[in-house]
C-alpha cells in the first residue's frame, strides 16, 4: 500500500502539482536564487527630506522648490555613482546638499530647539565594514554628516554627544559656523507659533503644514559599483524640542544603518524608530526571512510601527530602490542605473 | 484531466504525504509551540557586572567580593519576581545595586575619563510595551538606572544627553550626589597608571586585570510571573574615555533590548556591540529564524563578533536562562523558578 501510494503520490506530483507540493522551501530557496541572479542595477540611489502629514495646500511655489531640489540632491548622488564613485561619498554629498537648503530641516533651516537654538544630530554607516559615526547636539558645525565621516573615520568610538562632539571637530577639519547660522525666519516664525507667540509672521496655513514636518530629517542610501552599500541621516531635530533629547537619527540600527545586503535611512516619529529598532528590522528581516527589500519594509510598516509613524529610503545589494512609508507623504527620490528614477512627494 | 488530477492529487495528499507538503509550515508551527509548551519557568533572571581577559590571579580575597556581590544582587532580583512583583522592579533594582557595589564600573566605583570625572550611561527597556528610556553623560544622578527609568515613564522622550539629562534630573525626584561621590581610591589609581603616572599606588598586577576590565558594564534581564520582560544596563564607561564618547549602553538595540520574546543585557567592546546592533540581532534571529534562545547569542557571538568582544546576558518568555560570552571571563549570575542557579566568572 505505502509503495504504491509512494509512487502514485510521485507521478502526481510530476503531472501536476510539483509547485504546490514544495511551495514554501522552493519558495524561500527561489528568492534567494532570484535574487542573487537578479542584480537589477551595478548602481543605486534613495534619498529622503522628511515625512509627515504633508498638505497638498503647500503653496504652488513651494511645491515647486521642493520638487527642484529633490531632482538636484537626486542628480548629485546619480552623478558619483555613476562615474564609479563610492557609495559613501553619494550619501555624505547628497546629505551635505539637502543640510545646506534651508527647506529641509537639517544644517541650515533646522527648527529651534525650546531654547532657541538649533542641535544638530547625523549618522553614517559603511555597510561593507559596518564601520559608522555619529553625533547628537553639535551647534556650530556646517555639514554634520561630514563631521560623523570624520568620527567614522578618524576616531577609534563611533558617537559623540555635545560639547565631545565639538571638541571632536575642533581636532578636525570641518567647517564651522556661528549656531544662527542654520536660523530661517520661517523656522523662527513656526518656533514662535509653537510657542503660542502671535508675533509669528507665519501664515496659519503655513505654519500648519510646516507642523506636519516638525520631525524632519534628511538622509540618502547608495549602492556603487563596487557592490558597497552605505547610508547617512542629518536632522535639526524636532520643534521646540527638549534640550538634550536624542533621536533616531544618530542611533546606529534605529535611523540609519547599512550593511553588505542592504542600506536604510529613516524618518518620522524619532521614538517610535528607536523603540522599534527600524533600520535593522528591515535589515533583519531580510536577511532571516530571505524577504525581498519591498517586503521586508511592508513588514516593519504593516507589523511593527503604527500608520503615521515613519517613512524609509534604501537600497539594497541589488540595486533595487525601495522608497515607503505609512504617512501621507515623505519627499523622495531614488534612481538606479536600470533606469529607475522616481521623485515624489505623496 | 485537470478536475482528475486535483482529485486525484488530493487523495494522495490525504493519503500520504499530507505532512510532507506542508512541511514548511507545518515545521514551523510544531516549532512553535514546542517553544510555547515548553514554559520552563514562570520568573527568571540574569544579569552581569562585566566582561574581559579576567586574570585568574585575582587576589582571592577580592574573588570572594566579587562572588558575595554576585550573589546578593541575584537574591534582590529573585525575591521580588518570586513574590510577584515585576520585571521592571526587578531589574532596576539589580542594577541599583549594582551601582552602588565599588567593585563594578557602573555608579559609584566607575572609570576616570580623559578630564578626571565620571560620565555615566544607562538605559532601561520594558519589553510589554516597548517603552524605553536611556541616557549617557550624567554627572550627579546617583543611581543612573532610576533616571532612565524616570525618562521612561514621565518623558515624551526616550534618551536624553549630558545636562539634558541632568536638566530633567532636576525636575524628577532622583538621588543627585557630587560626582567624587562616584570616585574611588583604586579607580583613581587605576587612571592615574592609564596616565603614565608613576605616582600610582596600583600594584601592577591588579592595575593589569583592572584594565581588562575598562569595557566593564553592569545590566541585568528578567521574567515576571505575568509573562513581563525587561532589561536595564549601566555603566561608567572606559578608563581615560574621550570626552562625549557614547558607547552601546544607552542604544536601544545595541547594548539594551527587550520586547515580548527576549529581554538582553550586553557588556563589552562597545563599538561592536553597537555597529552589529548586537542585541537587537539576538531578538531578530531568535523571532524570524525561530531558534531558541541560547542558538540566537550563539549566532551573534560566533557569526557576527570576534572572540573577546563581548558578553550576553538574557531572559526568554519561557523562563530560560541564558550567560554567554566570547570573553574569558564574565561575572555573571542567574536564576529561575524551575531551580536554575548560577553564578559565575569564567
Amino acid at each position: 500500500m505505502k509503495v504504491v501510494m509512494t509512487i502514485l503520490s510521485f507521478v502526481v506530483m510530476m503531472l501536476f502539482s510539483a509547485e504546490h507540493i514544495h511551495t514554501k522551501s522552493v519558495e524561500s530557496k527561489s528568492k534567494t536564487d532570484k535574487a542573487a541572479s537578479k542584480q537589477n542595477s551595478e548602481w543605486a540611489i534613495a534619498l529622503h527630506g522628511g515625512t509627515g502629514v504633508i498638505s497638498r495646500d503647500i503653496p504652488e511655489e513651494t511645491r515647486e522648490q521642493y520638487y527642484k531640489a529633490l531632482e538636484e540632491a537626486l542628480e548629485k548622488g546619480q552623478k558619483i555613482l555613476a562615474e564609479g564613485g563610492t557609495a559613501l561619498d553619494a550619501v555624505e554629498l547628497v546629505v551635505r546638499y539637502l543640510e545646506d537648503n534651508p527647506l529641509f530641516n537639517a544644517g541650515r533651516g533646522s527648527v529651534f530647539t525650546s531654547e532657541g537654538i538649533h542641535e544638530l544630530d547625523a549618522a553614517i554607516m559603511d555597510g561593507s565594514t559596518l564601520a559608522a559615526g555619529a553625533l547628537t547636539g553639535v551647534t556650530t558645525v556646517r555639514y554634520p554628516v561630514s563631521l560623523a565621516r570624520k568620527i567614522m573615520e578618524n576616531s577609534r568610538h563611533i558617537f559623540f554627544s555635545g560639547s565631545g562632539a565639538e571638541r571632536f571637530a575642533d581636532e578636525m577639519n570641518v567647517e564651522r559656523v556661528e549656531n544662527e547660522w542654520f536660523s530661517t525666519e520661517r523656522r523662527y516664525d513656526q518656533w514662535q507659533r509653537a510657542l503660542g507667540n502671535s508675533s509669528s509672521n507665519l501664515d496659519r496655513s503655513v505654519f500648519e503644514w510646516m507642523e506636519m514636518l516638525r520631525y524632519g530629517t534628511v538622509g540618502a542610501a547608495a549602492l556603487d559599483r563596487d557592490g558597497n552599500l552605505a547610508a547617512a541621516t542629518s536632522t535639526g531635530g524636532m520643534t521646540n524640542k527638549m534640550f538634550g533629547r536624542v533621536g533616531d537619527v544618530p542611533i546606529i540600527g534605529a535611523g540609519t544603518y547599512a550593511n553588505d545586503l542592504v542600506a536604510i535611512s529613516a524618518t518620522g516619529w524619532g521614538e517610535q524608530i528607536m523603540r522599534n529598532v527600524s533600520a535593522h528590522t528591515i535589515a533583519a528581516y531580510m536577511e532571516f526571512t530571505e524577504s525581498s527589500l519591498d517586503e521586508s519594509i511592508d513588514f516593519l510598516l504593516a507589523e511593527r510601527l503604527d500608520p503615521g509613524d515613519a517613512g524609509f529610503v534604501a537600497v539594497d545589494r541589488y540595486g533595487n530602490v525601495s522608497l515607503k512609508m505609512n504617512t501621507v507623504g515623505m519627499f523622495r527620490a531614488g534612481a538606479n542605473e536600470a533606469g529607475f528614477h522616481h521623485v515624489a512627494i505623496w
